[in-house]
Formats: C-alpha cells, sequence, structure tokens
C-alpha cells in the first residue's frame, strides 16, 4: 500500500456557510425574531454540551465579504452525527432565513508523512498529541480563513507521480514554514479525496489576520505549493462568540 | 474496431440529486404534508415492485453539505423507464418541495478489459457473475460516495492515444487496487460516453466513510488515476431506508 | 480561400431546452391546463404545415435528467425564420410555465473533406443526395443525443495549424468509423463557428441509445477525437410524438 | 512606449443583452403595455436625436436562442454618457420586464498595425476615413454577430511575447482575409483591456448570416487566431428596427 | 524567510458591488423611498466621520454595464472595522433593494521590491511616503478601474519558482511602465493571498478612461504580465460623490 495512504484520521468536519436573507427577516415581528432566535439558541446549546464532553466542537465565524455571512464549522465522530445536526439546522426556523452559499466535508487528516516518526509500536490514536490534533480543541482565535486545495497532476508538475521520498522532503519542507508561525497561526487539515471536489480542506487561525496573507504567501513560494499547489476559493473571517451570535441578528 | 468499445452494459442509471426546499414545506400544515408524504410513499412502495422481481433497483442516501440533501439512484432496463419513473417523480405533490441540484445518466458497465477471460464462446450476458454485475442487487451499505471522472486528453497525458496493451496494463494495475478493498468498498461504473458530461460515473458503497478516502487516495498514487484521471463533484451521503424517509422530511 | 470554409450550408438550426415548472402548472385548474394546451397544440400543427411541404423540420425529445425536461428542435431555411418560431413560442401560454435551461443555433453543414467527390460542374445544392442531407427529413428514431464540440488548438494539438492533407485523412478515418454504424446511427452535423460558442453542434438518432454511447466511445480513440475533440455537455432523450405531448404535459 | 498602445480610440460601446420576462409582461392589461412602450418609445426617439447629430449610435437586434431576447447596441462619446442612458433605461418601465443576460464595455479601436501608414504629421483624428471608423455610422445589415476575446498567452503561444514585427505580420495577413469580404461583412473593433473582462469585444454585420460563419472559420485556420485565438460567448441576431419594437412586444 | 513575504501593510479593503433591484424600489412610494435614502445618507454621513479623521477612506462608483450598479469601496485598519460597516449596511432599509454581485477582500500593500531602498535602521511604518500609500486618500477622479489578479504557476511561466533577483527586475520594469503614467493613473494594490480568491485585487484611479486602457494594455506587452498575468473580471466606473446618491436612486 502506498504509504500516502496511511493517514491517521479524526473527526468528520463540515464547514457551512451561510447568507442571512435580511429583506426576509426584517419583514419579521420583533417577537418574531425573538422567538425563532431562542430557537436557535436552544439548539446551539444542545451542541455545546457535547462539545463539553470532548464528542465534537463546533463554531461560528463572520465571514467578510458577499462570499457568505458566516461559517459555522462543525466537527464530530461520524458522519451520521454531521448529517444529523445539519438536517436538525436545517428544520430549525431560523433556516428559512439562511441562504446556503458553499459548504466543504472532510476528515481531520493527519498526514503518515509528518506521524512516521512514532515510536513503532505505539498506537496511534492512543497518542496524547495526535489525539490533540485529530480531536481538536478550537482555539478562540479572533480570525479564520479556509480554502479547499489540491496537488497538481499536470505534465511535469504531477505530484502523484513523485517518488515518495521526494514528496517527503518537500513536505518536509513546507512544515519547516509552518512551524515558523507556531503560536500565532494554528491548522486544522481536513483531509477530503473521496469526500468532497478537492484533496483537503485547511482551516487556519489567527488573531492577526495578516498572518494568514504571510503564511500562505511564503509557502507559495516553497516548492510544494508553487509547482503543485492548486487553490479554490478563500474564505477569512471573525469570531462570533456564542453570546454575540444574538447580536449579530438584531436589526 | 478498438476493443475498448467492446464494453458489456447493463441497466441504465440515474443519479438524481435534490434538496428539500424546507421554508415552502414548513409553511404546510402537517395534515398536508402527511398526505403528500402518502402519496410519495405509494410511489416509492410501486418502485419497490419492479425491484421485487430483479427488474430494476432504486435506493436513496441522504447528502452532506449543500451539494445536495439526498440522491435517488436509479437503475432500471431502458431509458424510457428511466424517463418515466423520473416524469411520475416530478408530477407527485412532494416534488414542488424538492430543488433538482444535479443528475448524472449513465449505463452499468463492465469493461472489456476485465471481461476478457470468459470462456470464448459463451454469451457473456448468459454467465451468472457478470449478470450480477450488470443487473447489481444493491449493497445495503451504510454510505454512498459518487462522483463523474473522464481520461484526461491532454499533450503527453492523453489516454485515448496510448496502445491498447498499455491501456490494459494500467486498468489490471488499477484493478488489483480495487480488488484489495473486496468486501469493504462495493462499487457499480457506470459509462456515460455519449450518455452525460464525463465518460463515467462511479458509484462506491461502504459501510466505513473512510474507506472512499482510502480507495481513492490509493488510487491517484496510481498511474491510471495520477496521470489519466480528471474527476468532477463527488458527493457523500448516509443510507436513508424507505422506512426512514417519512422521519426524514418530519418537521 | 482555405478548402475548409467551402461547406455546403442548409437549413438553420435551433436546438431549444426547457424543464417544465410542474409547480405552477399544477397550480392551475384542469381546464386551464386545458386551453392552454389546446393553445400549444395548434401553434404546432401549424409548424407540421410547413414541415410538410418540405420548408423546415421540427421535432420534440424527452431529456433524461434534470438538464431539461425535453429539447424542441427546429430546423428552417432562415434566421429569420428560426427567430419568428421561437418569438411566437415564447409568447405563448404555455411558455409562461417552460424554463429555458440550454439552447444551441447551428446551420445544418456537409463538410468539403467530404463533399469533394463530386462531379466538377455539378451544383451540389441540385444534387439530390446533398439536399437530402443538407434539408433533412428527420428519422423518427427512439432517441436523440444532442452535443456541441471544438477541435482543440492547444500547445502540439492543434487542429488548425495542420496542413489540409493531414486534416483531410483523419476527417476521412473518422468518417469511416461512422459509416460502420450506418442505418443505426443519422447525424446531423450542425455548423455554429460565428453563430454560437463551440464550433459545431452533433445532433445523432438511434433507436438503441447504447449505440451513441459505442460510436462516440470508438471515435474517441480515433485521432480525430482523440487529440483534437473537445467537447461540451451532452443531452440524451427519447421521441417525444406530437400525440404524447398531452400526456406528457397531464398531471 | 510599445506601438501596440498607440491605437486610436473613438466612441465607447456598450453591448447590452436582455431577455423578456414574458410571464409578467403578459400578465398586464393591454392598457399598461401599451403606456409602458409609449414611455420606452419616447426615450429611443430622444436617443435618435443624438444619432442625427452625430454624436452617438444606437441600434437594436433580436438575438437567436436563449441567452438574450435581444441586444441593445449603444456607442457614445464618453464613459458618463453611457451610464447616464443605462441609468435612464433601467428606471423605465419597461425595465421591470427586461432581465439582464450579459454586457460588454468596450471603445472602438483603430489598431497602430492598420493605422501606420498615415502621412507622419497628420492628425489622424482629422483625417475623414479614420473618423468613420471611430465613429461609425451603423450599417443596417439584417444581422450582427458579437464575441469577445483575447489573444493567447500559454507556453510557446504568447501573443504578447512575439515581437512586433511577427505581430504586425500576422495582423496584415489576418486582415487580408477580412478585406476579401469587403460589402459583405461590416465590423466594429472594440478594445476591451481594462475595460471589460476579455481584450477585445468585436461586432459584425451582414446581410447573410452564413457570411459570419465564412469569415470567422476562414481566419480560424490563419495563424493569429489558430495560435492566439481565445473565443468567449458568441451572440448572432437579426436587425429589429424601431418600428418594429412595438410589434416585437407585443403579445 | 522568502524576502517576497516581506510586504508592509496597510489598511484592510473591501469592493463591495451591487445592483439596483429598480423594479422593488419603484413599487414604494416616493415618501418611502425618501425615508429609506435619509437613513442611509445618515449611515453614510457617518463613515464621512471616520473618514475625516484618516482612520479610514470610502467611496462610490457607479459601474458601467450590468456586472454591478456602483461599488462601494471601503478601506479601514481592521477586519472587525470592515465586517461591521458591512454588517451594519446589510442591515439597512436600502439594502433590501440592492443585489450583491461581487466582492473583493485586501489589505493595501507596498512590495517589498519597491520598498527596498529606504534607510536601512527607520520603521518605514512611520515613513511619511509609505504612510500615504498604506493608508491613502482616496484621489476624486473621475473614473475607477477594479481587477483581481495571479501570477502564474503553469510549466515553464511559474512566477514563484523564479529566484529573487529576476522577480525584482521583472517587477522593477513593469514599475517603470507605471511611473510614465504618473499623474494620469493612481493605483492601491491590495495584497489578498489567504485573503481572497487571487492574489492581488488593482484598483486604478484615472481621470481618462482610456489610460486605463494605455497603462493596461502596455503592462501586458511586458513580461510580468505577459508571462505571468492570470487576470480575473474587470469593472469601470464613474465616481458617484455623497451628494449625486439621492439623484442616482430617484425614480
Amino acid at each position: 500500500m502506498n504509504e500516502a495512504v496511511k493517514t491517521l484520521d479524526g473527526w468528520y468536519c463540515l464547514h457551512d456557510f451561510r447568507s442571512v436573507d435580511w429583506t426576509s427577516w426584517r419583514e419579521l415581528s420583533e417577537a418574531e425574531r425573538s422567538r425563532i432566535l431562542t430557537e436557535f439558541s436552544k439548539f446551539l446549546s444542545e451542541l455545546e454540551l457535547t462539545k463539553n464532553i470532548g464528542e465534537g466542537e463546533q463554531t461560528f465565524y463572520s465571514i467578510i465579504g458577499q462570499k457568505a455571512d458566516f461559517v459555522f464549522f462543525l466537527l464530530r465522530p461520524t458522519l451520521e452525527d454531521i448529517n444529523a445536526i445539519e438536517n436538525r439546522f436545517n428544520k430549525l426556523e431560523i433556516a428559512d432565513f439562511l441562504i446556503p452559499t458553499y459548504s466543504y466535508v472532510s476528515v481531520v487528516e493527519l498526514s503518515n508523512y509528518l506521524a512516521a516518526h512514532m515510536a513503532g509500536d505505539e498506537d496511534p490514536y492512543e497518542n496524547k498529541h495526535v489525539r490533540a490534533r485529530l480531536y481538536p480543541e478550537l482555539p478562540p482565535k479572533k480570525h479564520i480563513c479556509f480554502y479547499p486545495m489540491n496537488k497538481k497532476r499536470e505534465g511535469n508538475d504531477n505530484w502523484y507521480m513523485l517518488d515518495m521520498e521526494e514528496r517527503r522532503r518537500m513536505i518536509r519542507d513546507h512544515g519547516s514554514i509552518g512551524r515558523t508561525y507556531a503560536g500565532k497561526v494554528s491548522q486544522i487539515i481536513g483531509g477530503s479525496i473521496g469526500l468532497d471536489d478537492y484533496e483537503w480542506g485547511v482551516t487556519l487561525f489567527a488573531d492577526d489576520a495578516l498572518d494568514f496573507k504571510r503564511i500562505v504567501t511564503e509557502m507559495r513560494f516553497d516548492e510544494t505549493s508553487a509547482r503543485f499547489g492548486e487553490f479554490g476559493a478563500f474564505f477569512v473571517g471573525n469570531l462570533l462568540p456564542l453570546e454575540e451570535i444574538e447580536a449579530f441578528f438584531r436589526i
């Protein structure tokens, strides 16, 4: 089996981007809006219970620009969990005022390029550091950046035709850039081959949004991205804590 | 005649992806929703009769993310059958609350690269194993993965300019990867050259959705996909048994 | 003048793909639907008169999948004729319940690669066989397949930089594949350079839809398509005779 | 300065493609439709005044197929003029029944490749022949063809990396094809680098729509187009004289 | 660290393109429209206060063609500021009559290729000339031109695989073209790697819109653009001063 397949996989992820239909929302009376937000708030509180027992995570960020008004980022152990929450969300009254604009399905992934240096007989899924990455606690950073990406397969720039050593060397160099941003930029890599349209969905968190620009720019000059990176849309946003959601919807 | 044309062809397939217009659906009274679901349910029961006599198959999977709420996967002997069912579906009241989001037309195909090793004078359409693949019974697996794909025709990576031997060797290697997932991943290959926008529509079934990621990743490192695979959108979902459809629509 | 320009050109063609807005259609009373269908039917009868005197053709096929519910394929001597019928169609009441989904404009074309072997002093437009192809009687085949296509102009695969001899040889090989499907597959080639987004619009007719898959697959292995074919969307459908249109719309 | 920049520039152009919302239009009473058309007609008459004093041009062509019902082609000395007319048009009642489908912004351009052979000390903007091309009187031809285009910049086919001599030679050959259609096909080249998504917007006029197919086909075999032409959508239509606009909208 | 990463970064930018829903807007009474415009006007006046104390900028330009009716170009110190204004805008009544058509997120950027020649120990953020570019006062030019762009990474034309010296030389040549337009064309470069879909968003201002065509054309023949420039959509418009906004919306 190709070593690249031997990833460690954690929680499934759904990035659910939505815009608010402010026109219809405004047409409601304040009492109606309040009732709908109460239902929404109760739903979110239930989700927090799961989070509190370490069986999943979720967060909201408001998105800058017209691509969406917010992203609901959801992590759970199974696709059944993800789907059940998604369907419950769609059946809430608030959903009548939300317009889906983009979504992405992936699973938190730790690549074997990086995982390789563990003790041979240890079950990595029992390793504390591995678990912290596969079942992450979301950092309360002020900004989010999400983008899906592929490794290119074009003419002489075909990542999947390189041999393992060459890929490992490039990934190592690539990772060393990432490490210089430790403390400033946290990342969650979602593997999505066979799950969604790109091969990975990358989620970055930072308190200074310029660090998104810096790390992505610096990596773009790195051979891994320069020759092989293919990027989808970029979404950037600001943390929207639960206690501010009501204000977000207030008119 | 080019040998690659000599495929064995079974049932026609329609993948019909739809989302629910929850807002309009909620506006109905519970009695109305119940009446509409009863009509829908009667329609589905009739389709089951065909299935029970082995003259077609169908199944529902709920889809993760915003691409669709579910896929209705339909297999029948003729395009007339497919079209008749599709038109009846569109005339049901439930269809007023369903938004078409994507569809794909193909025909179950057994490639001659794989079919070649049968006894020369046997009619393959009478062979039990061949029939089981051309007119498949859908596996009751928990997850589905659908994606359309092409073989690339770009510069030096032109599948259709390779000679038969080279293609046969690559397909054989490709198939040997697939066989290591026997029991875990079932697949139905739908040929769609001349029928829809890509050349094939691939449907995978598995109880562990991570196996979709594993098999597609491993194949991507195989020359057949690495150099020649061109992929459309990926849809992944959870089995939605007939007896759960009412709950799916319940508000 | 480049010989490739010397095509013979017949009737203009409009492929007009539409879906039915079943929700609005169902909201009408049966009497209203009947009145609207009567107006539509009268319009279609008038078009048949033109067909009967050999001054144009038209046909309906229901389309499989979500790309459209049907295609109205119209052939007439001038763009003014096409436009007049199109505008009358749009002003019919039925048009309020039809959603345009795609259209294609072309003109029936007989390429000079194929036309070359006629007697030098004969006016080809007076030749009986040529006329039968330029002003075709549509075959009452059970299935239609439509797709637009280009000849590629990329790097070393640039059709328009090949010399005439090379193009003629390839077209000849390509045509010889087509001839092996004589009787099974009829085709109308619509030239559309300067008229619509692709260079040709190809319409195939067959009683066995698998013949679409077979002929397009076999041609794809031919150098003309393998190196130079660029394909748009494929639409496949079932003959919808005039006498079945009322049933098609019946709820 | 690169010589290619030294174009002569005339009137700004707006190609404004719209479809009619026939359903809403039909719902009006005949009196309402008449009132709205009267307002529209008055607006158009005012525009004719500008045309009559040679300070701009405009015309309508009905478009074949679903891309639009008509194009309003507007030429004026400044972007302020264009924008003012566009905004007045949008505020007319008729605009409530028109659906924008595409638009293109450019400026009539005479390339320096062609303009070069004038007397060195003559102000070209005073030259009668130049003025006739920069501030053209629209030919009352029966058909229009519009398409936007780029010159390719890919690998070895990079127009902008060729030297001036090579570009001049190719443009000269290209132009000589155009001249063989003199009298049959009139053209207006709109330069749109920095103004819209493609580099040029080409508008052709002819009494025989087949001449669009002939000239574009013949040019496609010319190296300039074969290696360097990148084309957007093609729109083809029939002249819609002012006096027929009422009939066009009549139901 | 790669030197290209060491940009100087100023205000965040949002280009917010919207069209007016004239049909719904016209349905209002004049009193309602007036009330809504008063609220809008008050909102804009508040934004002007920020501008007056040098803590941000904003401007409106009406856009030519169907891509949008206007762009609201907003510059502020933080993404939180941008998002707060955007959300307030969306909650205004006027927003019910505005249709989002495109947006772009970036941050004013001074590249280190150009910034390099400052005294080594000076804090560039304290340099008056640098500050004037990072926190620009918008020029009251009559026209705007906006387009997003990438540097290409394809085969031999891979900007990110060039060495620093080569990039610096090309950027220097590129900049020298720009300087010949000093006084005629002002530009604001927004860096957007990690923030939006392209790598930069370029905003040009000029009193003569032909200067947009001239500068972009001349640069396109420069190696930096010819080989490496990849361009998104181009938007061009006319200055819409605050005092003309009411007239813009008047029916």
